[in-house]
């Protein structure tokens, strides 16, 4: 793993780093040592691991409980080029124009990208707890939409993951069945109003989900459309119930 | 209005009055001077203004955010006994009985109680809301199942009500046409095993909100269960942003 050189601001530590061919993004709070929780971010479709929600969720975990968050770039997102996904992206294309469900087509990519993307978030996991200021603390992930369609193979797959927050996302594909091998607590963001993911096939993903414990908020809104602030609020409450909040 | 003496316990001052023919119970910071948010807290069917959860909603209230809270029995709830009303829960135990739809029967129940609800709990904002320690400050209403059946209409004929909590009810009889009339804020709560109200009944009523600002939470649970305490702590930031925190 290799980190350029440090940046700070605001008390939070960022540093890129490139892990074999995955570009990322760890922060952490300024002058941190010793062990602490670790956020993984999975950033939406066609964003990447420093678009400006993920760095302003990030900094807000970092700054309010001490946490350490991280994010990488999915295949064919952010720094990475692939000229599979080019294909595949551009084979979607023309299904969705020639009439094919949207919504199979996206689940049919995610279902592709996470066989990837699990295994990658699973070494970016190893190596950034093997760090000093991160250590082998408990880990959550936040992602919602491409980030809870990922999020959801990596969240029942990885045991050191103990609370999750996914959402925007629906039960297509193998997502349901993936979801019921989910038992860690979960908040689950629904927007009311979205045009991308049907009400049904989203609060049927959140009723498959084998959590004893998971909450369901759902806002008025569309998919695109800016989460309200006291869902993060919320979702900075939740970490800290589940992951123990630091001093 | 009628108060019999007051009693105090961790910093909560408790208030038994009449007003009428309406027994109520106000909860004040123990020597509090000045007026303060003030929340009608609406009991649950088969409860009263004393229920175990109403109280410590209400001490919570007080003791977090330093607000007044204020209870009354529902007619022939609690100290209430009512004549009319046992005649008609006698008629619709038979209705329910001979193979009615238990749902509807609950909803005509709750429409004939809130033409007295409403105007009542009016009348107890007008006088609680003249002591000194209360004053004139901004209201809130908390109120689930019953208190959700009662408090739809309360919160849709009641202005001086800014930001309201309701759930586990759902869209039967008027309430969907009142809820449409609701444009505060609102926080909704969603027991997603319910027995009692259908899970598309209770999305119904939630999607029929005419507030712009609104927010679904729905746990695992049935609808006598026990809400998750991390709902409690919810609500009360739900109040302190809408109703303004004290000191």
């Amino acid at each position: 793993m290799r980190f350029s050189s440090p940046t700070s601001s605001d008390g939070v530590r960022e540093q890129i780093f490139q892990l074999g061919e995955i570009p990322g993004v760890l922060w952490t709070p300024q002058d941190a040592t010793g062990p602490r929780p670790l956020i993984v971010l999975g950033h939406g479709g066609g964003q990447h691991k420093k678009a400006p929600g993920v760095v302003s969720r990030a900094h807000h975990f970092v700054t309010e409980l001490g946490f350490a968050a991280v994010a990488v770039d999915v295949p064919n997102h952010g720094d990475r080029t692939d000229e599979q996904y080019d294909r595949v992206v551009a084979e979607n294309q023309a299904r969705v124009a020639a009439g094919e469900d949207l919504s199979s087509v996206i689940a049919g990519f995610q279902e592709l990208a996470a066989r990837q993307t699990v295994p990658e978030w699973r070494a970016v996991l190893d190596v950034v707890q093997e760090l000093d200021h991160v250590g082998t603390g408990p880990v959550g992930y936040w992602g919602i939409s491409l980030g809870c369609g990922l999020g959801v193979p990596f969240v029942a797959a990885e045991p050191r993951v103990t609370a999750a927050v996914l959402g925007l996302g629906g039960a297509f594909g193998a997502a349901a069945d993936l979801a019921r091998a989910i038992t860690v607590p979960v908040e689950f963001l629904v927007q009311w109003d979205d045009e991308r993911v049907p009400r049904d096939r989203s609060l049927a993903l959140f009723d498959a989900l084998g959590s004893p414990e998971k909450t369901l908020h759902a806002n008025p809104g569309k998919h695109g459309d800016r989460l309200p602030l006291h869902e993060l609020d919320s979702t900075t409450r939740f970490f800290a119930r589940h992951l123990g909040q630091l001093g």
